[in-house]
């Protein structure tokens, strides 16, 4: 039979034969990675040796999934689709490691996994074991961008992934455990963020698996009326693929994947001719199957197929237990290994013909490799936006807010290249980041009714419309994890909503490095801000620095924490950022109006070293200090700053060295982290012994695990102590011990002989009790606090 | 107007004008708390002493509500309902507090606030002001289990709080905003869970307020059809009331509220007298009303009133700019506060009379304050689960199965009760508690397909059949708020998922605390189990210890951190922890088959004292050290004994300390935990400057954290290093240098003239070496780790 044939007619008895016979293939090496180490097709009596000592690894979702694969490969060739595989169920993992070892995109990326019996076995031996494979899609896995660990966030990266990319589709097969989540359920709603005319489309997949671990699963158990409801109801126009019989399911699959395809294709066209930007309703596909299809149907006088029994490994058998290992062949053989391989181990030509071929295949996108697509961003110079810091402590103004205008002019710069997106949960202009609205809108497929509303559009580069933190920093996982760049600014106590998306996403980082054919992805960039300090009227819900802690916990090579304490550091931390790679930057700012600090040259050597003596407000002259004060963060800043102020002024003799510190975790130990201070720099820096006076914006242990393998070990931090409530922003600092008079007390009492302070600290002592008595009655910060300003040092 | 027409004509309009009257009151004093500090009811002309300095909170979602209140309050007298509010939108704070000042219920709880115009005055004063009253619903409001800071959890706790009350209804109000967060999305899926004989049933009322901080909200702009679909796929039978003419709104809310309580009670009816346990088509409430309804329609020539711009304070209005005083006054006045309030400033006898009264008011619900209601739970004896351990290490065991049998009996034990469950998110079998199931079942009232299901019925004591922690965390959250006790187990990478829930709901607690008038509430129990140590095949995904890290940043007061190393500490701690309150109890278990190590006495011990000095693995006869060695954790502890086992071959003269930490915050100093053990205590367990080698289930930081404040910095701790992979159990610890060698080796080079011990060093870098050789080849752990037991010290 010729290949014209085959391609003019994807849906003759003859294609879909071999279409089964592909999946069937897939799912006799699905069966094999999970028991065997040897003989892998079978071609030998099996031996004890042939089979695992322990087989690991799970089955249940996988036929299902090799049948929507092979598939999604038949309308690739049918209409020359650009489409990449979204992997949602957990524990699927041979499923795109055998799709893409039969199409050969595997054996292109690892040349030792030959497609032959030798690589046969190599394949089947390295699944699940020690430093092999993960029974989930995962980094190593050819075409992935999304990790099967957690679930979740499929769809909000498969989302992600489209934008401003008009011709991709990405399938995206949402477990129906998955779609039990809270994340998830809240992506659907992500249709209303995507544009017909400038982005793709998202081919949503619930696969109806019946059940999870040892639960059956919600969505399985409606009837298909609620199901069509649900979806309806969330704007989405759902297609239904159902059943357990292949003869009936070829042909059924075929038939309605063509629909959605040609579905996709013309709200595509009508949005892109007409310029019609209405919300379109979106096709997706509900697939159901059982769970363990073509498996064992019982096992131990239990249903095994379309059960939760059929979730990991269904018969047991290993090495040292064959007793069942006929089962396990009458399995394996039901696929007919014999029809699908050759003498040599390969997938027969006249199957393989059906293959996608090159970059169409799933495995071989470009866009699962994206490193290999970035266009650097167009950087303004961040000095033009810098404030004028020529003398410390005049300027007053909003970090976020400056930062906001160079925002506007890095989104003009990058229009063209619609490569930077900025996402939120509606905390844009909240966090004063409204300047972008002079030059672009938030992007929303949904009614617009102005004057209510305001900056909304069918294209715009913000995306913050949803109220959801998963939803902001899953899109932006698929947008920078597809090779575009971007930032998520959110409150920073709700940043802790996310705390396992980003470790997961830092997980990813890792993982994905010691590939080498993967290259280099954009960094994520979060933004922290509307912080512990300033969430005075919001009150104690609103306070939470923890995220700095979690963090800390990772691979150094892969976070970054970065505290600049005014308007141009963040410009300098924004302008070092925004072109890096295979990073998670953490940049926490204020958005309320403060005092200025740094010219530029100091912003810019306080990103680029991480920290940095400041003369101006330092009286130790470069020579050994009597007391070091340091501080990482706005308000800690200010804090630090005055409190040396009214020490200077009690005690001018004193040699105070003031540092402030902008990339944190540079404090570390070379002994954990490589870019650390050598102890050397560090002493030099801090001393060896000399007290440590350190307002910090964050939890206090942090701190003292990064001072812990250091020599100076006489560190008063004066962190976030859990103390909040609703009040104003000086006095959250006074609760915490982080405010002026504290730090001054703290310093005087570190000082040899402190007890000749006793008056400073009654005087500091009686500051604080003012403070209290004039918070009580008037509401207000007291004014000499109000309206301090820097003055410099005598 | 006599009590008795107002009684029998809930649907009259004098009633209904009463009810507007009500209505407006709260309306009237909501503004009034946003502006106002004095002359409260505007009977003198506004002075600019009268207004706030800085008026700060939210009006958007404020009058909608009131409006919801005042008619939940109707459907309480006509039909004596035992209903109480759960509040879900943020920022709507002065909605539970109008309401409770004027029912009455503020001033029975804070007598100061007087039902007359001085204590009118102080209402106002204290809202969101230093010190004073939060701007959403808080630990502080009469009648709120529920804190409306961080979004998504209100209807988790409304279902978790009517489970096992079957006459209690909790009115859920799930904001539009909140509706679009992913805990929320996902617990629309809780009526799974609600058994109509046993449980309570939940009212939700979806507020459509139309817009958040600054967007527009998804649902507001969906169709009715689309809102009706989204919830009917769910299993909702969504009910309308949408408007803007209360002229209008008031009838039709009467109604369609009548219809939804006479479903709910004809649905309890059917299912209790023919145990009809069906899922029921339960109503809920779409009400639809415009964001600052009432308010300013316009303000600046752009809309207000339903707008994003009704979010926070609409008119510009403070005491240092009172040039739109006038604009404020006609605003309060059009609520004609001359009709609502007597001479005295007491809401008018006539208005009130259609309040509910006593403990029918939903802020003196007693399941709001149920600190007053708790049975303590019966517990079984611990020691009769206990395992043999006389001598240790002989007996292998799961701990999470040992404990599945204690808590079999638990729950036969307090059934009659019914006042303990267990949540989880699919895991009670994975995580071995398989044995409650001899005695109950997961409570699930959807179809059940047997034999492919197993364990399910309509009641059980046992809630895991939804993936999401979200809501196994939120439904405990529910049931412990409102007087009950039990656990959710999970995971323990994947706790993380709820990093910020249980952060929020210690925020409760710490709050809680401080209003003498709240009891405490029994402890929320978290469960990590499947911990990274054991996430052997599941891989790199699925290992994160660091909520361990994440709670210790939290008051000491409130959280305990147990690590037990065996079955019988983990029925200690279960002993220990089941009947406490007001605390958050992390436990840390194991689940894999594990050498088991102390009596049922030493458990005691460990769990009392928090740590013990472990005899029978030291060797320094009570005397000075050489070395102390501690562990934490089940894997750290075989590895640190391990590791003492060689070290005592191989230096039989060394005097080693081994210490078990089970209780780890113990470890703080006094001077942040009153908790703590005094610096002499520690130090006559740890020295003040013996090497200290300490084998830790956690990231490292956090014991460095814990040993700062101490003397004794000779530490050498062993944790997580964030390396992981799929391999076996004891790679995980070579990986990350917390294996019986590594440990052998810190000890030898920490001692005085480590020189001397080179041969040790090559010997454990030889095993090492020769581990890793036979991992790769094998894919197993060696057989001398694979089979070592523990052995008496000669």
């Amino acid at each position: 039979m010729g290949l014209s044939v085959i391609e003019t007619n994807y849906s003759s008895k003859t294609y879909l034969a071999k279409l089964d016979a592909y999946w069937r293939a897939t799912n006799y090496i699905s069966v094999g990675q999970l028991y065997l180490k040897d003989n892998p097709l079978l071609r030998e009596s099996l031996k004890e040796s042939d089979v695992k000592v322990k087989p690991i690894g799970h089955w249940g979702t996988i036929p299902g999934q090799n049948f929507i694969y092979a598939h999604l490969n038949r309308v690739i060739n049918k209409y020359d689709l650009n489409m990449f595989y979204v992997e949602g169920p957990g524990h699927g993992g041979q499923v795109m490691v055998s799709n893409s070892y039969l199409d050969g995109s595997y054996s292109e990326i690892y040349p030792h996994i030959t497609q032959d019996t030798p690589g046969l076995k190599k394949l089947f031996k390295q699944f699940s074991f020690p430093g092999g494979v993960a029974s989930h899609a995962a980094p190593e896995t050819p075409g992935s961008i999304h990790e099967g660990g957690e679930l979740g966030y499929s769809l909000s990266h498969g989302v992600g992934a489209i934008l401003d990319y008009p011709d991709l589709i990405s399938a995206v097969v949402v477990g129906d455990g998955e779609a039990e989540t809270g994340p998830l359920a809240a992506s659907w709603f992500s249709n209303r963020f995507i544009n017909p005319i400038t982005d793709g489309a998202v081919l949503p997949i619930l696969h109806l698996n019946g059940f999870k671990i040892s639960n059956p699963t919600i969505l399985s158990r409606q009837t298909k009326e609620e199901i069509t409801a649900y979806f309806t109801g969330m704007g989405w126009e759902p297609h239904f693929v159902e059943g357990e019989d292949p003869e009936h399911m070829h042909p059924e699959m075929a038939k309605v994947l063509d629909t959605i395809v040609e579905k996709i294709a013309a709200i595509q066209k009508n949005a892109r001719e007409n310029k019609d930007t209405t919300r379109p309703l979106w096709p997706m596909l509900v697939f159901r199957s059982p769970k363990g299809w073509t498996g064992p149907k019982e096992w131990d006088h239990v249903p095994n197929e379309n059960s939760f029994r059929a979730h990991q490994v269904p018969i047991p058998v290993d090495q040292n237990n064959m007793k069942h290992a006929p089962a396990l062949l009458e399995w394996m053989n039901s696929y007919k290994p014999e029809e699908l391989f050759d003498d040599n181990g390969t997938l027969k030509a006249e199957i393989a013909e059906i293959l996608p071929t090159g970059d169409k295949r799933m495995a071989m996108n470009p866009v699962t490799n994206a490193g290999k697509l970035i266009k650097e961003l167009n950087l303004p110079d961040f000095r033009s936006y810098a404030l004028d810091n020529s003398v410390p402590g005049t300027v007053v103004a909003q970090d976020m807010a400056v930062l906001g205008k160079y925002m506007k002019e890095v989104i003009l710069l990058n229009e063209e290249n619609k490569n930077f997106r900025i996402f939120g949960p509606d905390e844009t202009m909240s966090n004063r980041l409204g300047p972008v609205f002079e030059v672009t809108k938030r992007q929303w497929l949904d009614r617009i009714i102005e004057p209510n509303d305001e900056f909304m559009a069918s294209y715009g580069r913000v995306i913050d419309s949803q109220l959801s933190e998963h939803q902001a920093e899953g899109l932006l996982e698929g947008y920078v994890l597809t090779g575009r760049h971007g930032f998520f600014a959110s409150y920073e106590a709700f940043l802790r909503v996310v705390d396992s998306m980003i470790t997961q996403h830092f997980k990813w980082l890792r993982k994905a490095t010691d590939q080498t054919w993967r290259a280099d992805i954009p960094s994520l960039n979060v933004v922290a801000t509307s912080t512990v300090f300033q969430q005075d009227h919001n009150g104690y819900t609103h306070q939470d620095p923890g995220l700095l802690g979690h963090l800390a916990d990772k691979k150094p090579e892969f976070i970054r924490e970065y505290l600049p304490a005014d308007a141009n550091t963040l410009l300098a931390v924004f302008d070092t950022i925004l072109n890096d790679r295979q990073k998670i930057n953490l940049v926490v700012s204020s958005k309320h109006p403060r005092p200025q600090w740094f010219t530029a040259d100091e912003a810019k050597e306080l990103v680029d070293k991480g920290l940095k003596i400041i003369d101006w407000a330092s009286t130790d002259n470069g020579g050994e200090p009597d007391i070091v004060f340091a501080s990482s963060g706005t308000e800690p800043t200010i804090e630090a700053l005055a409190a040396i102020s009214i020490l200077h002024e009690q005690l001018p003799e004193l040699k105070i060295r003031y540092i402030n510190v902008v990339d944190l975790l540079k404090l570390r130990s070379q002994k954990l982290d490589p870019r650390g201070f050598s102890d050397a720099e560090f002493d030099q820096f801090f001393t060896k012994d000399k007290p440590v006076v350190f307002a910090f914006h964050g939890y206090e242990g942090l701190i003292k695990d990064l001072f812990f393998d250091r020599h100076n070990h006489n560190l008063r931090v004066h962190g976030y102590r859990e103390n909040g409530d609703i009040t104003t922003p000086f006095d959250m600092r006074v609760l915490n011990q982080m405010d002026r008079f504290d730090l001054v007390k703290e310093a005087v009492l570190s000082l040899p002989g402190a007890d000749k302070y006793t008056d400073i600290v009654n005087e500091m002592d009686e500051m604080v009790k003012k403070h209290h008595h004039y918070i009580r009655e008037e509401g207000l910060d007291l004014p000499e606090v109000e309206n301090w300003v820097w003055k410099a040092l005598k």
